[in-house]
């Protein structure tokens, strides 16, 4: 990802191999700080106040977290128990997150093989290297895959711009490196296809704010709106196609991803646009059959009826409702398959249905 | 309208009959502020501003711009001049409530049937007046036949809370009194049928925290929810009913409203819930005849990319996205007739089919 001019991950080791450093996106768009993480401790509180967000880096996060673990267990007797301790404060940093898991429990059984405090270093290193590398490979093929549906909008556009509307920040942001949603939308970029972006403000969190700084860095020419305008402009042939990333994906198809997505997904079947969700495998759960049985995070209410902004230059939250107001705040609503045209996943692109084919799942 | 334990409007003229009242609407609900109008040039700035907004709220306060121009003109030589020039500058100050050229027409037409300034001063008067009392009876009548959507829903949930859904402010405070889409709950709650209304935030102007301070002060269960989040509780049989406004009919029942409006009218669809528009028969436009003729304003991008709120006891306003970052930002989508279920009008409710048929237009 380009920030400033220069190429940068979202989490990365330092040279010297003794700390980790982390884009920390509390403040973006507003100030772009580099975070310095020596323990695993203050890898936990990153997580858990959200320094770092999106499953695939939080995957990575708690990998890496998993290193510094054991590079503080090196002048203890008690490593294992050190390192045993340390899997279960990340694991409770996000207790929803599935990546955080597996990638805790890929450390884990790496760790298991080795004895001396020095191999553990190493191996530990390497797995987390591995998690971080794999993320932004898996994304950049979603890219290579999804590319594709805009460069034959393009042709059949003759090269007049291709507009495409994301909601949600499924960007580099989100993952190690490229983003799911975002990665054709990058890989256009590269090949100079002309594309124009409209970002979903994303109420309550408006992470459509990450979103537009992210494609603005990257100069990609995008435009913010409000939840309530994609519709109107799918109505109005200003849509070509709509590309979302997704934080669960059924066996069926059906697809939870934040709250709203639904909703835009209803439009683009009503006006006859292409709905595309990218995923890397690992988001697909396979043991659930229908979106229906997805549970449903409920946030604080407060991200409703509070927002925070820059005033006179500093962070400020401001209140937007009467003080007696209540508010109800869904984290995800589930988009069912049947509205959706294509699932981009690193594998290569198919309908819905064909998604246990392309993976080689045939179950009962 | 009851604020505060005492009943209002939201526009009134002075006792002495100089000035204009009106609720300064772009401080609620924060702070409840009444503003006096002494001239026709204040009454366009604050409707242009948004000091109040609403269609029929507009067109009532388009005929008291009007009143004061004739006040204004009374030293007058030129004073038929000063009022057409007053009326094209009312007319200027907002494109799509049909509401402002009706009030305008209608106050020209009674005003070239005097000659005299004191003849004018005084027809003037009576049609601004006689314009505000029509829309609130016709408001309340709209109210008493919507209601009866609510107490029949009341009984097949047994009594239950009706949970109605509501974008934007089409409430009091966008009418001269009862509202249009929140006229049918008011009745609710003075028949004591057990009713809670999930408030759509509506950005990016938020008219959802007027809806909100509204029902708050007329004691009624309100829940504030992003635009993003109606369609997820529509899937999970969280709403019976739902109830928008207009700015424009056109004669085969398309719907302008609030942006946003055409999304939550297609989450109904998919999950059969009953979409209501609830219209003063001044909102239909029986020229257009379908919603694809209908101007759609473009606001500010300012709205979106800065939002107002309390701080520390203070209106604040914050950025909220990258100080580069561009926005567009439309005002109203259109609903298409095939979406909605029905049409609540001061006549009666009707299929937007049926609506030459109601109000006795046969239209070749």
């Amino acid at each position: 990802m380009l920030i400033k001019g220069k190429q940068y991950r979202t989490i990365w080791l330092s040279s010297d191999k003794k700390h980790v450093e982390i884009i920390d996106q509390r403040f973006l768009p507003h100030k772009f700080i580099i975070e310095k993480i020596y323990s695993v401790k203050e890898m936990a509180a990153a997580i858990k106040d959200m320094h770092l967000r999106g499953a695939p880096l939080i995957g990575a996060a708690a990998g890496y977290g998993i290193y510094l673990a054991v590079l503080e267990a090196k002048d203890r007797a008690d490593y294992n128990s050190h390192i045993l301790q340390s899997a279960k404060l990340l694991e409770s940093t996000r207790p929803t997150a599935v990546n955080l898991k597996w990638a805790l429990k890929r450390q884990l059984s790496g760790l298991e093989q080795t004895e001396s405090i020095d191999d553990k270093i190493e191996v530990s290193l390497k797995i987390a290297g591995d998690i971080a590398d794999e993320d932004a490979d898996i994304c950049k093929n979603i890219g290579l895959h999804g590319v594709k549906l805009i460069e034959e909008l393009s042709r059949l556009k003759r090269g007049k711009p291709v507009n495409i509307l994301t909601h949600c920040n499924a960007g580099a942001l989100a993952t190690v490196d490229h983003g799911t949603a975002t990665s054709p939308i990058y890989e256009a970029k590269k090949r100079n296809i002309p594309i124009h972006v409209w970002v979903d403000e994303t109420r309550p969190r408006n992470q459509g704010k990450l979103t537009s700084w992210e494609l603005e860095q990257e100069n990609i020419s995008n435009t913010v709106i409000c939840d309530n305008t994609g519709g109107h402009l799918m109505q109005n042939g200003m849509v070509d196609i709509v590309f979302v990333g997704t934080d669960r994906t059924t066996a069926n198809g059906d697809v939870a991803n934040k709250i709203g997505t639904y909703l835009k997904a209803l439009a683009a079947v009503d006006n006859n646009i292409p709905f595309y969700v990218a995923l890397p495998s690992s988001t697909i759960d396979w043991n659930m059959l229908n979106g229906k049985s997805i549970p449903i995070e409920e946030r604080s209410e407060d991200e409703v009826l509070y927002i925070e902004g820059l005033c006179d230059g500093e962070l400020k939250e401001v209140g937007l409702f009467s003080k007696n107001a209540k508010a109800l705040n869904y984290g995800f609503d589930v988009t069912p398959a049947r509205l959706i045209t294509g699932l981009i996943t690193e594998r290569g692109i198919c309908k819905p249905s064909e998604l246990k084919q392309m993976f080689g799942m045939f179950i009962a």
